[in-house]
């Protein structure tokens, strides 16, 4: 799992530009923006810089600037900190120079996004901070923003926490439907051995103890403790001692992180970092 | 402005199904969903149940019925409800029924939706029931998830708000930033008129009750009264009366949305509506 | 509306490109320019002159120029004129240099934008030309081809004309069908205020001046005269006194056009002007 | 070439789904029908007929059913002509029926698609009829509206004409251009006979009689003579004597084509069929 | 990893549908399929047998099946197989009956689909039967048929074998260049552990038993063991001893392989599945 | 049809971006490059080489190229060969160089698209060799893998080989069940000339002399003598003598390709160039 000290890389921009396009040609609709060119002249340059109007963690600059310039090559997008950093209410993170109706044409989608996902960043970094006396680390679902789980993903790096399953490709997540479907964890976990390649993981949700001890016995690599009192939480914990991973989740807050983290889980995963954080309100200013 | 008896008309399918198709992509990945395939038998089918965890108001089922029959058309999906309906905590919205691997593959995509647009049209009927004692309508912004305007916008008239413009497109509204390129209030509408067809209203963003003077002078359609006092939006009101269609914006809340209204405002927007709502819990359960 | 004096503001690049770039592969095929690629050798270069068999007024250079940069990069295209410029027959609107394979393989394509483009223009400059003395502007429809919607919009004013809406969904437009469902103008008009956002306007079909009493009754933005007779159309603006933008349609040519404008009319809306126009012959010769 | 008794063979629904998807959504915008989702009530239902306002050949109807197919699967289409008719002045072309809704939504796209088809269509039928005395027929060229270029190809089919290439990779056509490159007619088609396979076959552009006997000598297949005199053409098909398929181009109006066929060519090749036949006048009325 | 006994679930339709649209439109081009447009009436109905005329693996059923719905939904395809079943000389495989012209239109994809797959599943086969006495498996790679990986994946599973990763982003793969950059196999294993979440496994390419070593100690998942001589896999695997998978990689064909899996291997990778396997010959013939 | 002296003309870049573009999404997911992204650091730069372990004739740098540039547009690829080059054994075929990460996460895709084309093209070669003392030339088919038949067919003009028809759309080539269907060889020849454009070509398969002779007396432009003994081939050639182009297939290998030829036919067509052609063995290596 990913480290504070792991380093943030940026996500190709082979990923992310078809993201921007689309969602600029969402705004533009078919005949662009009226407002702008009614009264902005050709050959007005503006310089604007943004500003978090909140202290939160900035992620999404990299959309930012390509927001800018697929509207306008000429546009200057220097960034001020790196996603990731952790930013005061009222700092600047950006300049934006140029036309002046690239700039205020693209401003909206170009904030859109990465107020959203310093959001998401934000939200991660406070609950991270929440556990940090103890080895848990906090990871993002499933319960993503269609069409947007790559930089929701990403987003939740920046604010330091790590990602579970991409999709339902590249591990295996055995919930309470597939066990009733299978009959038993351990067959469930058994079927999916035997399915899957060499390089896939097999984690299984388990709601008891009982159950707990048959997915070890089963020789899973992870298993997700749903909504377990912190008291089995801690039982669990000692009955897989080390034997596979562990997993935490329901009803975390930034208040009841810490004590889920002090039962010694690996792992404590929110579904509300990507499904419901608010954002972090950023703007742009006349420089 | 939409009024509560307007109907709420679902959106084409031709619209929504590109974003349901490419949401199931994403959660797809490559290879598709490794934990059902590897457990759940050919033939196998399950009665599920779509169901609220919280009270609110419910939209996006049509987009949760497309996700689980692009997956599997042999599925049925029958919704309990309407989207627009208020729904107590445990109410059954929709049957899902058919071949369990369809079942499980589409879940998580179909529940994102309908969470997600849920969650916004729960948050605008708080807002809207704050003002019901007025005239006043809750209105959303461009400040919208990147991709899913045509969703969340749909979303907010499920929740009983009325919708702001849709893009850059659709209609003039004139912000701080074009006022200071143009010089003035007036020369800024005027350059507007001179260059919009004649269906494209102009509504033009005032900080003061001078630049609302002006605003009506020039004979805007409609005026957006950025963070006044309330004192001041009394007073504007009074100025504009009737000769433009007036709104609210800034630190709208369920708890101040009402004070505002009572200004005589007619619009109060929220921006987040769309941008930072939480989703309404929705899961799916056997049945 | 659209005065002489509004800018001709470029389309985005982000709107065009994807149209260009669609006509070049439509043009490619799967095996690209058998008989360039035979014919001409690498390293040759061209120099050509595009212009203007036929007088009129040029638009849509951009997406020419577009088209043979993404061909190839290394071609310059040098515009002589603007979009919106009237040019003589035999005037050179440009000049294309560069590598002789890409100048001969993105030719066709481009000329086919930029004559078609140049038609729609000019046909509207001819009427835009006819009302000159009067306070009527010429607008287009939703007569459009399918998928150029956008760029003949633009070529309309390029020609000097406004644009009616841009589709479906960015105005009201009311026509025979709706009345007769809703029972009344006066109720269809009710029910579509009821629906629609605060900045979208509405306009109602009427074909009697007893329609447009009421329809003015109903207190609506925009009212289209279809096909009155001029004596009618007469009463009809004196009847609006103002109270509504009034639209006159049917049988306009650049011979009706001036005494249907000189009955006070605030616009005259054409189909003709996106689906009949021919082109302006523009050609490439070397130069 | 193609006969009269040659089939007209329907495109393939792949081909044209792309083409009258992307016009539906260029004509919903984000928001959909405004209009008619405001008035007309779910329920409803309608019966309508397509009918023609002016005489012409029909072309286009499957583009149209899938319009209204796309957009409402409940809506019934029945052809009551097959494309290639010849029909009347107010002649029904089509009966559409089914949810108001639907109908009303997809209406204009349906036509058109009808309109501009079946006017490139009745344009060709007119050249056609003016040729019919003679061997020669009727082709079009690559100057065809971008994106369109399928469709309008089968519009000439269906007016009675045959198709030129349908584009730069499934024939040689060599160009003045081309020629001056090569430096010669003869090997600019010896430069192509080399490079290409051995399904495509060569024609050449020539000015002179001169031009044309070198062109015969290199053994080409098919020789377009450009713009040259009557009494040029009719030397030119002496001197081919079937040794090359003959195509004649330049100043082809309905008047004119009669005479130039007289001369014996095989075809004559018009770009205004494409790039500015007017539409055909196609209503859509309550039945 | 995969048994034998594993299910083989077919691909979702949303996951192969968007392949075979692509190819179809690729044959068809822009005029469709002249020669049997030309030659088969409407109407005419054909029976036909799709036959294997090589003994092998079946693969891409499903495939072959699309692409003569997507042509034609009243093509009827009866699959006499299922995907994976081992077919001899001659054998039919599939019944394809219904309109003449869309059967034929349809062909060449639907058996380049199916006879590419096939040959991918027929040489897993091969090689798995070559290693049934052991407990090796048969794995692909990433060097797959660009835009084909998740079919030919399929057809490794088909034909009996097991999946690598399926790109970039579902597992890491530590090769030379890796550890070279990261200064030694410990540091890139670390590395590579801090960066990833925790349902990712860690594979490293080792050389030497020295390399394999270092690997263990740093508590690797798999090792795979690239073009070890026979001894040096016997002795890595005793050193493994269960503590990681062992992968063997280099040099396999259907001779070697048997030699290389009793070395005691988890695993034999194999490109030469995906990159150079020829089709498996599956012809259409009349019935 | 194509001599060794025509020039290999690069495939637009418009043409070949998208299949790159599209592989390196394939390979990159959702995540990314995660091992790469985990222990490559910002700023490494690598030096490497491309070379081929195979001797063959290469095919597709550019592919290759646009791969690295795609990933990461600083980095400098230098080919050292041009297509259509035969290399030795060890032969470096480029120089890439430039940021690591980029380079490493663009290597597979680079690689696969290279290694194919350049199987295509060697195994192209491989029969051209076999058949340079006679007239014949090798030919590809229709056979060509989904998606890919553009590069497929350029790889083979690389390998010194012609294309037959690149669709259904670009000639007619009628089989044996369009004679079937027809009736006879002349009625099927006769409805094919009838129907399609001046430009395009008509091939019939025959399978016995009769046929062949009814073709010819058609006026058919190329036979293919399809799996026809050697004695029946030479009788075929005399037979045509001249009248129509002739193509023989079935059965054909480096070793019986020379006899085949000697018997005096044009063309030698191989399916087996596209859909059976194992790689050329190309990697990437520290320089």
């Amino acid at each position: 799992m990913q480290s504070l000290s792991a380093p943030l890389v940026p996500l190709p921009t082979i990923l992310i530009e078809p993201l921007v396009r689309e969602a600029l040609l969402e705004d533009l609709g078919r005949a662009g923006d009226l407002t702008t060119d009614a009264i902005v002249p050709r050959g007005l340059t503006m310089k604007t810089v943004m500003a978090a109007r909140q202290g939160g963690v900035v992620a999404g600059l990299d959309l930012a600037a390509l927001a800018f310039r697929l509207i306008e090559p000429a546009i200057r997008f220097e960034a001020l900190v790196e996603d990731g950093a952790a930013v005061a209410p009222g700092a600047s993170v950006a300049i934006v120079e140029g036309p002046g109706r690239g700039v205020l044409t693209a401003e909206r989608v170009a904030l859109n996004f990465v107020s959203r996902m310093s959001g998401v960043a934000s939200a991660t970094a406070k609950l991270a901070a929440a556990v940090k006396h103890t080895r848990a680390r906090i990871v993002c679902t499933r319960k993503t923003t269609p069409l947007l789980r790559a930089i929701e993903k990403y987003a939740v790096r920046a604010g330091g926490g790590s990602n579970h399953r991409f999709g339902l490709d590249d591990a295996v997540l055995i919930k309470d439907n597939h066990v009733a479907v299978a009959g038993s964890v351990t067959e469930a976990i058994r079927r999916a051995r035997e399915y899957v390649g060499h390089l896939v993981k097999i984690e299984v949700e388990v709601e008891t103890l009982a159950q707990l001890e048959e997915a070890l016995g089963a020789g899973v690599d992870a298993v997700l403790l749903d909504n377990m009192p912190l008291e089995n939480l801690k039982r669990g914990v000692a009955m897989i001692d080390g034997r596979a991973i562990s997993e935490a989740s329901g009803r975390v807050t930034p208040e009841t992180a810490g004590v889920i983290a002090e039962t010694g889980v690996d792992l404590i995963s929110v579904g509300w970092l990507t499904h419901s954080a608010p954002i972090l309100d950023i703007g742009l200013d006349a420089a």
